[in-house]
């Protein structure tokens, strides 16, 4: 094959991956430059910025695709070698969060390229990318014990768990999400391969339909029960809210949280060939909600007061002592509130039972998983009448740094600060 | 709990389920009205029309998002209990892909609701449901086998199949296409709920990311592998070619299936690690195209033909011996053309291995398997330099009936007409 080819060649592929930002940026000149878009804090429609102070993915408008991945470090990693990994991490994600490949090098014929190129000519798609760090990285391994925050507690067994180990817990986590699952899958693809030698994908969980509400400008979405899902969540809006249950404050154990938060994911499977026999009135009952407006049962409209002391002519209360709403309300759990952002899930038929693997992928934030999500799911998880069409499959908490800085920034860089 | 609040809540389950419809076809004063809203061959825009001669999903533009399940008929099922099911499922499918839900009768609280509700609010998202029957359809069960065409011929076993049967095969099918992952899901999983005590559900596959460009005025996507997939697809465009290559004309040995076409199904497996490996020029030369343009070897654009016979300075074959897009040609193949409609899926980690579970559900409609993909797969199991990163994990077969012309007929009626 003549130079000639070779040249053209390098230069579509050059040229093509200029166009993942043109479809973004819009035609301006800068999308024809060789430069890359420099990355600000106001970035246009369809990018989230990757730089600031808190990360992005966990206040932000929730996007309907979900791409989650942990890892584990492999044997042999050295703490610099890791390190090197999350710079790398850094740089990929602040660049796929821009709608940039991951290198716009000129490609080499001989060798790989260093974007896995799926996702040229697809634009930003809203992506974002939020890294944590889950407790078995705190080991002998990286000389990181002492830095453990107490909050990055394990989440203790819960009746009914039914946890596969090979889907829960790992060393680092990636949720990636984005309008496109093809640019969230390639955002997760692509940080896997730089993580060769160092890290092995552990398990990996795609999502669909967001299940939460992150903004007064957000519709409630509904889970695959049929129900409205994140009625009461904390939206962005309420910054007094998210510094009091999100964010770490200046009072964490540990330095370099302050800014973060914590992360619990659980794969939660409904069993939907038994939910969908049951009668309307018992759904209901369930979640407390009405399954149509969102009401709660008692209540006129979805954002109406969960009527929690109502009584029905025959005295009993008109939203059940068992129901979900009435269990997770932080009114009935001390004002324990977590801020959630989970999406649904199917995974063809489990093989086992002929049923669809289907249900929801919980996500949720908080500044403390031993006053968010802990003492909720134990409560819900001996109470809740959902617990007979539900089964949690996988567990897992990760530690949320504060935001990167800048380009000259890495996620967790404070963590490895000397 | 007063029957005010029954009342009111049956209120709001209907009223919500309108709004389903409402969000298709705008504010309009037909959206408010209890009458379900007429089925017209002229759609709003974000519905395709379920009736007609020719099944929609197969040369419709091809929407982002898949949903494809298999179904067996369990045992004991007689064929009047089958055809039940075919018509329930024609009138639910038309329900749907107009924005409605299966049923929107008022809301039983005693009964379990007849659309399990997570559609609602959501619009129809140009939903398409296309139905089709397996090989195995026509056994003894259900007398049909005099009724088997021909061309309804099982795959036979290709070099390097490494098949799951349980992912494998099936008595019918089910190809849900939209743009919203959420209504693809809804439909197959309601589609499930009818097929309670006739069928089962014997494999589901979610897609996302089509792989193909079924219309002159789509864009090609990229496959798993950042290649452009589905540059010389037949376009729905193309009447001469559909008529030649994709339809049963009335030479076909069964009068029920003219208008039809099958549908021949591969989930094949990437191997993406050890492609991502792999040097850019290795990878065009796997496929025969530049990666970034899409360009074959040798030319400059896209849509250029491809350059079969070029040689380079050193008289070697520009587009190798063994590229796949040499191998896939009808030019290389007397002629044989299939319209591929696939779409890429990721189901994961294979915990047997730890790599990704990812790749392309392949989809491909012909008017004969014998013809079309058969040979064509033969040939490039063979030979094809792909077979390198790629495994074929499942395989299926199904022949796909005219269209359901109007309220009063169903799927496949002519198959079951005496």
């Amino acid at each position: 094959m003549g130079e000639g080819i070779s040249l053209s060649r390098r230069r579509a592929l050059f040229g093509a991956a200029g166009l993942a930002g043109a479809g973004v940026v819009g035609a301006t000149a800068a999308a024809c430059s060789d430069d890359p878009k420099p990355i600000s804090a106001s970035a246009p429609p369809g990018m989230v910025p990757f730089h600031g102070a808190r990360q992005a993915g966990i206040t932000t408008d929730a996007q309907d695709r979900l791409a989650f991945a942990a890892f584990d470090v492999t044997a042999g990693t050295t703490r610099e070698a890791l390190r090197d990994l999350i710079v790398g991490w850094s740089t990929a994600a602040a660049r796929m969060a821009a709608g940039q490949p991951v290198a716009d090098d000129e490609a080499a014929p001989q060798a790989p390229p260093r974007d896995t190129g799926e996702a040229i000519g697809l634009t930003a798609g809203n992506l974002t990318i939020t890294f944590g760090v889950g407790p078995s990285l705190f080991d002998e391994r990286f000389g990181l014990a002492a830095r453990r925050p107490a909050a990055l507690a394990e989440i203790p067994p819960m009746p009914g768990d039914n946890l596969d180990p090979l889907r829960s817990h790992g060393d680092l986590c990636v949720q990636a999400c984005a309008d496109d699952p093809q640019v969230a899958f390639h955002a997760v693809r692509n940080l896997r391969r730089l993580a060769q030698g160092a890290a092995v994908l552990r398990w990996f969980q795609l999502g669909f339909g967001r299940t939460s509400t992150t903004s007064d400008s957000q519709a409630t979405p509904r889970n695959l029960m049929g129900f409205k899902d994140g009625t009461n969540n904390i939206k962005r809006e309420d910054a007094a809210s998210l510094d009091k249950h999100v964010w770490v404050g200046a009072d964490g154990d540990q330095a370099w949280m302050r800014g973060g938060t914590y992360l619990v994911t659980r794969r939660v499977r409904m069993l939907l060939e038994s939910w969908d026999r049951d009668y309307l009135r018992d759904q209901e009952n369930v979640f407390g909600r009405v399954k149509g407006s969102g009401a709660p049962l008692g209540a006129a409209q979805e954002f109406d007061p969960v009527p929690l002391t109502a009584k029905d002519a025959s005295g009993e209360l008109v939203v059940p002592e068992d129901a979900h709403v009435r269990l997770a309300a932080p009114a009935t759990n001390n004002g324990a509130t977590i801020l959630r952002r989970g999406y649904s899930y199917t995974d063809g038929v489990n093989q086992a039972t002929g049923q669809l693997d289907a249900g929801l992928f919980f996500i949720a934030f908080q500044r403390d998983p031993r006053t968010g999500f802990i003492p909720v799911q134990r409560r819900l998880a001996t109470q809740d009448a959902l617990n007979e069409y539900i089964q949690h499959t996988s567990s897992a908490v990760f530690a949320i740094p504060p935001g990167v800085r800048d380009e000259k920034d890495s996620w967790a860089s404070a963590l490895f600060a000397t």
